[in-house]
């Protein structure tokens, strides 16, 4: 059997790594896909590239996207703080980027079909993210429903896949399975306001995240700290 | 009533300036996104930005996406050639760009949902483009589901809702109900290839539906032409 093309949404954090090292355990040839959406940790991007040549993808490409033309973000808004200290569990936090993940897997799209793949996987996770509405599966069937009717490929009879094997993972879930494919943690970079070294603040939401989910894991922190 | 904002994709040319023109119609304050993915016929840009000016539009921005770092499509990538003389009806021409309405209406909602804007408008036309898989109802009706499953604002009970108020109309109709509206049809560039000066080649695809349109309208075309 030939091997499978798939599109990996790859951040350069610790769930989308996860994500790719399981694609390619599943034995799919990975072409991941990173965004500059104007992020204001562009050391994720660096991280993306490092984890795309560790993992053992086929090739990484970055789209630019000047999403801050919007606003509306903390993570693309210069004006909008990045909260610390941990957001009320319920509530969507501000650091939610309008439409993400539609946005991610639209262009991912578009690459699958140019190179005639049919699986395309993002590290959407509803666990930890309980406030974000495109992390969830009902979201992600209507998007692959569209999908299905938006493309060449579509009507000719190649439909899409989208995976998410994240999904329903808690964090320590997700680290435990990064560490047993062999992923590098110390190579991604989940700070929302990382350094220019990619060193992590410690205190947004996203640094209290990832800690408790090694804790939790009983796991070593790779993490470099500013 | 307080007027109700929409968001209008607007790419420069007869279809978009139309839709434009039903929206303010309906009474939407109406905010223009136009997407720079790297498209050939930069003419259209300007286009946009003159005719959303003309009908009244609120505002414009412009996003920028190198959808070329793709490839597949005679619109983004260099190394195909623009086809002329007339496409074979029923198959998708080489100028159809990778889930570009998917992209298009993707990044429509982020804006919308920065906003609180519930409406999004797009060209979109079944009958002139029958090989388009995202120019049919029903890819525009799953795209609106799979908003409606997105964004915080439909979380909380603030539906998007997608206008394709041209989808069944022949492009004569669509010039028809564009000028009994006031849309000055001079603005707008429709060529593929047009020239710094936003003339039109006349003989590639687009500028053959465009003067055919004219034609059986019976209306004088108002294109300027290389």
């Amino acid at each position: 059997m030939s091997q499978r093309d798939a599109i990996v949404l790859l951040s350069g954090g610790l769930d989308s790594a996860t994500t790719l090292a399981i694609a390619r355990a599943e034995g799919f040839r990975c072409h991941c896909l990173s965004v500059d959406y104007g992020q204001r940790h562009r050391a994720e991007l660096e991280a993306a590239a490092r984890v795309a040549r560790s993992v053992g993808a086929a090739e990484h490409r970055v789209v630019s996207l000047n999403l801050s033309v919007f606003g509306g973000s903390a993570l693309t808004d210069t004006c909008l703080g990045v909260p610390t200290g941990g957001s009320a569990p319920d509530t969507i936090p501000i650091t939610y980027v309008p439409a993400r993940n539609t946005i991610l897997l639209s262009l991912a799209l578009a690459w699958a079909e140019v190179l005639g793949a049919q699986d395309i996987f993002i590290g959407a996770n509803a666990v930890d993210y309980p406030g974000y509405p495109d992390c969830r599966p009902e979201y992600l069937a209507a998007f692959e429903r569209m999908a299905n009717l938006a493309t060449r490929a579509a009507v000719e009879g190649r439909p899409t896949r989208i995976h998410a094997p994240l999904i329903a993972l808690t964090k320590a879930d997700i680290i435990r399975r990064g560490v047993a494919l062999g992923v590098d943690f110390g190579l991604t970079v989940s700070c929302y306001q990382a350094d220019e070294a990619g060193r992590a603040c410690g205190v947004c939401d996203a640094c209290l995240f990832r800690r408790k989910g090694f804790e939790e894991a009983g796991l070593p922190d790779p993490t470099r700290y500013a």
